[in-house]
């Protein structure tokens, strides 16, 4: 708990001053005012989380967690759980769809087991174990609240070390077979939809099998009775650690300055537990794409992003986020590559 | 008319067998099927424009094409007419919006001088002025057809050129103070919206005098009454010459199996008018971007495209398109980077 209170306590709103100068500048520009929409928002926001009218975010790395789930043996996945563990080794071989992504933008993939069912025995993963799986959220709580605090915490220590080593601009993934059941059911308990309106098929499970799906949801919610105001209880009664984690790299980013990049549907429940902790994380938050998975939309509405790109895509792993660091960067190259009109000798 | 009608014979259907190679393998790569969205269908066109499994779009060039209009003594522009040439030279330089964009993506930006009213004596930018700014359409054609038809053949020859020295990948970007009035008098007299339904702002014209180019593309399709089926008629009576010039650039990429990006609303009339010429053409488009120019939803509803993009610009310049090419060329790495569940040993 101290590693994440201080780490709160670190967090501030943006700079103000330096977000006035980058805007006058790009208003500036030898172009249209506002002609290059999110792109100008994007640089002001880069410039208010940093401080500086140019900032780099040129270092790359999108931190990739990996849990299991108790929950999977109520059928609502449709692969078997030993896929979390191969993807999570195959996240540190460049060989899945993160690490594709990745090598043509130049972005590191850390891979991190917070709790990966079967054993991973490899140097190249992470190992922050808490524990193999998360309970069955449909007969008591995923974790205990101990265990829901050292999930966060994890995600702080990753992203604090990534950032010791010079990154100046994170992403989260995940990886979890089933972790889309108790996301939804984090959606649920603390934005108020129901089951029915949120709950998609996640990685392609049957449709015949989307009923049992939300009655597992709805039953988790009923035994748990998490409390929406309480980000911690929730996600220790219907979360998992993979997606406390991905919380955590979000406080971090916003508590050490760097700017964080939002996947797709689980990242944004992770951000939304985040920004439950601490509303100004918001302010540090870049959002990617718009998931093609059910809830996503819903997810986004309630946190009040604007995803730069519409993809159709639903895979996770942050393959949508790292698609958005090279569009970030873009904006850092609009601010600093172009020219005033006065500086062109242009009127307006 | 020789090069116009040479290029368009040659056009011929992708390469339908690439395709389902291609599709076969994306369907068996680690990730649930149809999870990476459109970067899928995108690696399954780019295979089937070149008809190869691993295609390289590495080699980026965005041609500008600049000319400048007639219409700009009806008020329907806000700047004058001399940003046109000190834009058209900027290209050249790595001052403007592409460029900026153009940079961090790696792409050459090759400015063309169709037509614009100012001196350019500019040894960067290529010289192919027709004459020096279309007619004003509000009291007769903008150009003759031989000139129509010329504007189209240069973008085939400057396509052409790029792809002898090696580019695998093209977009059109355009400038010409004004262009948003002919490139909506085409939207009208084509697809039959009303000029009330998608006139919008362009480059931050005031709201006062939105009425003023309403009527003037109405008067303009009244008075020159361009015939809807015959694209060479409606870009001679009621368009302008970078727009017949980026429609050529499209034309040579379909002849020459070279995909091109399309950049937002204006790319997107010009992509209308090739497509009208032929059909086939569209197969070897790529969309970019949602333009917030208002008649961009128009246009892209009508050609039947879903942009990646959604970043509210409005710059042209092929800003958007230039955005677009890591998000293609991830494609590609998706598609040669995934190993597929064969591979990895996992059931899917």
């Amino acid at each position: 708990m101290k590693l994440l209170n201080e780490t709160l306590k670190k967090i501030t709103s943006l700079d103000e001053e330096a977000m006035s100068i980058t805007r006058e500048r790009i208003d500036n520009l030898i172009k249209p005012i506002g002609s290059m929409g999110k792109l100008e928002d994007i640089a002001v926001k880069l410039s208010g989380i940093t401080g500086e009218l140019h900032p780099k975010v040129d270092k790359k790395a999108i931190i990739v967690l990996a849990g299991d789930h108790g929950v999977c043996e109520e059928g609502i996945a449709k692969s078997d759980q030993i896929v979390t563990a191969m993807q999570t080794i195959n996240f540190t071989k460049g060989l899945t769809g993160v690490c594709a992504v990745g090598k043509l933008v130049g972005a590191d993939i850390i891979s991190v087991n917070v709790g990966v069912k079967h054993e991973i025995d490899n140097k190249d993963v992470i190992n922050k174990v808490i524990r193999r799986g998360t309970n069955n959220i449909k007969k008591g709580p995923a974790m205990s609240r101990e265990e829901a605090i050292r999930s966060i915490e994890i995600g702080i220590e990753v992203a604090i070390e990534q950032i010791k080593k010079g990154k100046n601009i994170l992403a989260t993934g995940e990886m979890g077979i089933g972790n889309t059941t108790p996301t939804t059911a984090i959606l649920s308990a603390i934005a108020g939809y129901t089951p029915e309106e949120i709950t998609g098929i996640g990685a392609n499970l049957p449709v015949e099998r989307l009923q049992n799906k939300i009655d597992v949801i709805k039953t988790a919610i009923k035994v748990n009775k998490p409390n929406p105001s309480d980000a911690i209880d929730v996600l220790a009664k219907v979360g998992g650690f993979e997606i406390g984690a991905m919380a955590g790299v979000m406080i971090a980013g916003a508590a050490y300055k760097v700017p964080v990049v939002i996947d797709g549907y689980i990242s944004t429940i992770s951000a939304i537990l985040a920004c439950t902790l601490e509303p100004k994380v918001k302010e540090y938050l870049l959002p990617s794409h718009k998931s093609h998975e059910k809830g996503a939309k819903y997810a986004t509405q309630y946190l009040g992003l604007n995803p730069m790109l519409d993809m159709d895509m639903r895979l996770g792993e942050g393959s949508g986020a790292a698609l958005a660091f090279n569009i970030i960067e873009s904006a850092t190259y609009m601010n600093k590559e172009m020219i005033t009109f006065a500086e062109a000798g242009i009127q307006p």
